[in-house]
């Protein structure tokens, strides 16, 4: 899979002006199993050509046979092997800036003493003009111990770090939110949860990051139930979001009333629950749930689903989610004719969706079709401008489905690059808000685009 | 004082064309007791001049009497109130920003997925990575639990967020950090110091601030053992930095040297303490010191000063500072001829420095003229850049001698504004930390300019 090639080098190439020297070069690239990505011409002379592309490998050793096959490719200069990833890392991806210049006294004195001390005497008085007087209400930590960074696992808060800037950045482009990585020293649940109760003044909302379960659900209810602002762990709603927003456009791609199937869930970790949870919202009927963990069981039952086994799903379910982190647990002889399959762990899906459509899958996709980034911005963008003091099931529904409806013709989900998407979103989660009555923003021309 | 003038209006004015209507104007308002800043010329006609001019005042009242004043002065009409200080502050000085712009799928697997993984691999098999691959070198947090903010004592922490991203506006443009503010829910000593230690790995240096003794010094104290990054409570060390650097000069234009002086403290808080530490390492004497608490005067003791009281301190030094918080407690009768006075608590000082000069000080200053500012920016840019783990005494030192060492001719200290004076102090204090072989981070090229 794709998914799985994380090494990526930009070389750059000088080629003879002959034909077919690219195509040797991309072949042989291609048959050593190196994924090629963006090819950028540099410069296209009379007896040469100056291109950079970019390669995938799995690993470094597999790079390293690229670039030395790419270098016995005749008619082909390697000039350079450029680790552009890491360069744009140095010095990491986000910064603090100030919002205001100050050059004279007169900036500072507004910006700094003695014009501050005002400001702080009319937030004394009257707390809720904090969010109209300082950063708070666009401020938004993320939150990690480490235990779960995307696929590594347990590679610790420090080694995290550059994944919580990456959201961070994110959150920044596509909706304007101030995302702030914190990461903790620690992985007791008690003192997680303790440390962000401590520094919540701060925020406007708190997105818990890549925490293991079970411990992100205890830390999760706990801090809902202890702070005034919303507070959402990315790998459970976001990801339930992308996902019910997938199985929506899948569902009706196969043919398929969402619901009138029965859906199964195999997995009932943080991803899993939450999309059970999220689906009986939507669908109002029960769903059936496997995992080996009696808690996890226990969890989903807690939330009106059905206690089963990977075998019974699989023989009954039209729908079947799996989010078990186990590589090939569905084999193909399990499938039935006409059945929708996400096998969505990552690296490895518990099916290859291409087997499953052999087997008689009506559709099948794994992990690559989810994209989390379509999630989090908007829900914490509208969840911030409404100033509710929790994010309700509903709310998450509602983000899923707007999600699933502005997918182009033919395509599962819309682009997050779409800056439309955030924004429609963010109205999404703020109009849940205002109906159930859980705004308390005033959120007069909020939906008027 | 002026400083005590906290509140600040911008008023429009429209004058008619004719002389003396702007001078009779501002002598109303002076006459009022309203202190005038700047003014600036909007429009200049045949008729009329509309002009901007900023009026300070010490409450809305008096404001509000200054502006009803203005009304009534022949010739002018008052056209707009501004609150420009407030307008100001909407929606915070600070926001955390994407260093790149993500615009195409290209972008995306550089900031985030995939790409990012292989920088968070290389982070797991050496943590000193994170340093270069990660924003964690230049972030700093601005910690208070909002206990002793600015002059205005315990307003909480939401009010003074305000002064925290000023703080963080500061940083960012004089030395380039990130600074972020964090708001703490708790003034328990032991829950600050662990909650601070939990979120540590986020950081490359902490600033405590605005956190009342005398838990700031086992605050302090603690951290520093437990971390190992630069922890400096500010409010203690950068004021005595800015005091120190105010001395040197004060003590040279009254034509005294200040390692044959008698020094005398009186209020060992934060500040005398700190200010205490530093002298007595400047000039290798004892300095006598006051306090009405045992503990604080213990605290000194141990720090190698001498145990005294006002009246003594008074009589026997030839430089006295005061930082004890209560407005008048110098009487001009205790001043002896010749000494050097600096009554440094805000807003009232210990006497008035005209006062003391009246009655035969060679010198005397309050604390408008000791700018924190001067400070903290600089020793951070320093600690962080050496990558030291903790900030030491003579690091504090000789920041202080560098800012008394840049001052214009005539005045006591630079002005803050001088981008210079911070690069000065940062190299300043990375030379005590290469020197002293606490440095840790590569500083060849660190000294050329």
């Amino acid at each position: 899979m794709w998914w799985e090639n994380k090494i990526m080098r930009t070389v750059r190439v000088r080629n003879a002006q002959k034909p077919g020297i690219i195509g040797n070069l991309l072949k042989a690239i291609g048959d050593a199993g190196g994924f090629v990505g963006e090819i950028t011409t540099v410069r296209f002379l009379t007896d040469h050509v100056d291109r950079d592309i970019v390669l995938f490998a799995k690993n470094e050793t597999q790079m390293e046979s690229l670039l030395e096959i790419a270098r016995n490719v005749p008619g082909v200069v390697l000039l350079e092997v450029r680790d552009e990833v890491l360069e744009m890392h140095q010095g990491g991806k986000i910064a603090i800036r100030s919002r205001y210049k100050i050059e004279t006294l007169r900036d500072l004195r507004r910006v700094y003493t003695p014009g501050v001390a005002s400001v702080c005497l009319k937030i004394k008085e009257d707390h809720a003009l904090a969010r109209r007087f300082t950063a708070i209400k666009h401020l938004v930590a993320i939150v990690t111990d480490g235990s779960a960074i995307l696929g590594l696992g347990d590679i610790g808060p420090l080694a995290g770090m550059p994944v919580m800037e990456g959201k961070a950045s994110l959150m920044e482009t596509f909706v304007g939110l101030s995302g702030m990585p914190i990461l903790l020293d620690t992985k007791d649940t008690q003192q997680i949860i303790d440390t962000v109760t401590h520094i919540a003044p701060t925020f406007g909302a708190i997105q818990l990051e890549d925490i293991s379960a079970p411990r992100c659900f205890e830390i999760e209810d706990e801090l809902i139930r202890r702070l005034d602002i919303p507070v959402m762990h990315d790998d459970q709603h976001g990801t339930g979001v992308v996902v019910m927003a997938t199985l929506i456009n899948a569902s009706k791609m196969a043919g398929k009333d969402l619901n009138q199937s029965q859906i199964g869930q195999i997995g009932l970790g943080a991803a899993g629950l939450s999309i059970s949870k999220m689906l009986m919202h939507h669908t109002g009927k029960p769903v059936l749930g496997a995992d080996l963990s009696e808690d996890a069981v226990n969890r989903l039952k807690k939330a009106g689903g059905i206690p089963s086994t990977l075998k019974e799903i699989m023989q009954k379910a039209d729908i079947v989610i799996a989010t078990t982190g186990v590589p090939g647990l569905i084999k193909k002889e399990m499938i039935r004719p006409g059945q929708i399959i996400l096998a969505l762990s990552n690296p490895v899906p518990e099916i290859d969706p291409k087997e499953a459509r052999a087997a008689g899958a009506a559709f099948a996709a794994d992990g690559t079709a989810v994209n989390n980034i379509l999630g989090f911005p908007g829900i914490l963008r509208g969840a911030v401008d409404a100033n509710i003091p929790r994010i309700t099931t509903e709310m998450y529904a509602a983000a899923a489905e707007t999600i699933a409806g502005l997918a182009p013709k033919g395509a599962l989900v819309p682009s997050p690059l779409n800056r439309k998407v955030h924004h429609k979103v963010a109205q999404a989660v703020a109009k849940v808000a205002l109906d159930s009555g859980l705004a308390r923003a005033d959120l007069t021309d909020y939906f008027e685009d």
